[in-house]
């Protein structure tokens, strides 16, 4: 762990537009409790899920695409304005070209040059686009990035493993950013990640393609399901959390927190927080969406911005969570 | 497009090391020649490549913390004051977590905490890491990064296609930056990238992984093979990167680049580079390992830095190539 003593903040940096899109298929809890044999009620005591939703024919481009819209229509903007595509997720449609390409040409802006990258930090992915963003903005690199979250995990549900299959949901979020107008006080006032690979086994895939070849070697359906293990999850994350926060924001300064918006991915997340923030400050959309990965974070905001209308410019927020890696991730950022 | 005006350059960055590794298998072209009934000497002749390496049983991770470790002792470090890694290429042994954490404990610093992502561009990816780190140093998001390019293709060769079984191949590079110490004068001048998703089947995988799920759908092995079309990757190559060198350095100081390292894609990319600057400032590595994707870039900086020892301190370099998007991308650094 290094320190980040030099970083100079508050970093500006706005969200100008919040954007989603829900797949079409809404599965309620009952309907995986019946598959898997689990008695009524199950995902929500257990796993904090009431419902989520499953693609029908969507793709990861498609539904991204159109939370990218929805973003940037909330920002008063158009396409065209955007001048970098951050793809944030580990989903994708196809592995070449990167998936950004593959939203800017959902985006119709085939021809416009719009530079398009992507970046990976597992269910992180998004916390780390802001920081990325944070840093290109404040650099000159680029004035308005549309960061784009989206995940199919559907795709081949594997009901014999009722920690995942109870949890995981799809869908697609996105933000328009860019340095804020003179008069905004919009910016980021910490940022911190870690990464203790020594637990990289606790949540992932467990194929290895290149020593497994698709087609050459032999291969397992288990190779790729994703897999993880919640009582690991959850030691690890209780063994790196309090000094991670403590890194990423002094314990002084909690109260000024106005929301929080922790990782959507397990009941035991939002409620871990709740030894810290009273419960009206902390953000959840897992009840509704389960465990959709990066792209929880922009859900959650979402929520906060659009559905209820609770957050206020200037309005202090800490995005925090964990993922596979394993990682720890944070900002905490005036609206 | 977007003109980057507001950045300020030079953006202080110093290669303090460089590494690779290369896989046991050295194939040369005469056996691929052999098994597709092709001419001797036609793969020399048409895609510039005498031999490759191909793995044995050799992992991305395995070879990229190999050359990662070549680079930081190349540094004059030790791994431990690496505090970030980052995961630049398009090639993965686990989808989750990313294949930078896998490196993080390839190296042994799973307990470390040091952070990890990954940037991917495709072919491009070495370069935007270049472009991410000297935004990150800029702001004091980190002090030493290590990027580490690593690529395996040769995992399912499909000899049906003679155009990219001919070309590819196998391999890992990594470079440490840091900012410079006082007194160097390292920096980058000048960067630029533009993506064109109006291209973007030129080069890629044409499977659509959520549509044609892999165990649930049919899928074909076609699918999951990397395909590309040279005839339009070129003329696409030829149509825009006149423009985009004119954006990225202007023509009036071209006689200031010291060396030009082109994406070692194919022979047309070097050969392209000859009539704007003269063949001996051009440096091709694609002769000996193929196309190694993004890895090819610090493969070419290895040779010019440590087999060849031609690269000074304040050296002026362009390193610039397109790949799968369709982009393009480019730095003009300082070593």
């Amino acid at each position: 762990m290094r320190s980040e003593t030099r970083t100079k903040y508050p970093l500006p940096l706005k969200i100008r537009g919040v954007g989603r899109y829900l797949p079409r298929r809404l599965i309620p809890s009952s309907e995986i409790e019946r598959r898997c044999q689990l008695p009524e009620g199950w995902c929500r005591q257990r796993q904090g899920v009431a419902e989520r939703r499953w693609v029908d024919d969507e793709t990861v481009s498609f539904i991204g695409a159109e939370a990218a819209r929805d973003a940037i229509r909330d920002a008063g903007m158009t396409p065209s304005d955007v001048d970098l595509i951050l793809s944030a997720s580990n989903s994708f449609d196809r592995a070449i070209p990167e998936q950004s390409a593959q939203y800017q040409h959902e985006l119709g802006l085939g021809q416009s040059g719009v530079r398009c990258l992507g970046v990976n930090s597992g269910c992180l992915s998004f916390i780390v686009a802001l920081q990325l963003s944070a840093a290109l903005l404040r650099t000159g690199r680029c004035r308005c990035v549309l960061i784009v979250s989206s995940i199919i995990t559907s795709a081949d549900v594997d009901y014999t493993n009722v920690n995942v299959c109870t949890m995981l949901g799809d869908g697609a979020a996105a933000v328009v950013v860019t340095l804020p107008a003179a008069g905004e006080a919009a910016g980021i006032h910490a940022m911190h990640m870690e990464t203790y690979s020594r637990a990289c086994d606790i949540s992932g895939m467990h194929g290895d393609l290149h020593k497994k070849t698709m087609f050459t070697k032999e291969i397992e359906r288990q190779d790729f399901l994703f897999d993880f293990d919640p009582q690991a999850m959850q030691s690890t994350g209780m063994l790196y959390s309090q000094q991670f926060m403590a890194r990423l924001w002094p314990a002084s300064a909690t109260k000024a927190i106005r929301f929080v918006i922790p990782n959507q991915t397990s009941r035991f997340n939002l409620d871990m927080m709740k030894f810290t923030f009273p419960a009206e400050k902390i953000v959840g959309v897992i009840d509704r969406f389960g465990n959709c990965g990066a792209v929880g974070y922009p859900l959650a905001l979402y929520k906060l911005v659009r559905e209820e209308k609770q957050l206020n410019a200037g309005d202090l927020v800490l995005m925090t969570g964990m993922g596979g890696g394993f990682s720890l991730s944070g900002v905490v950022f005036s609206y």
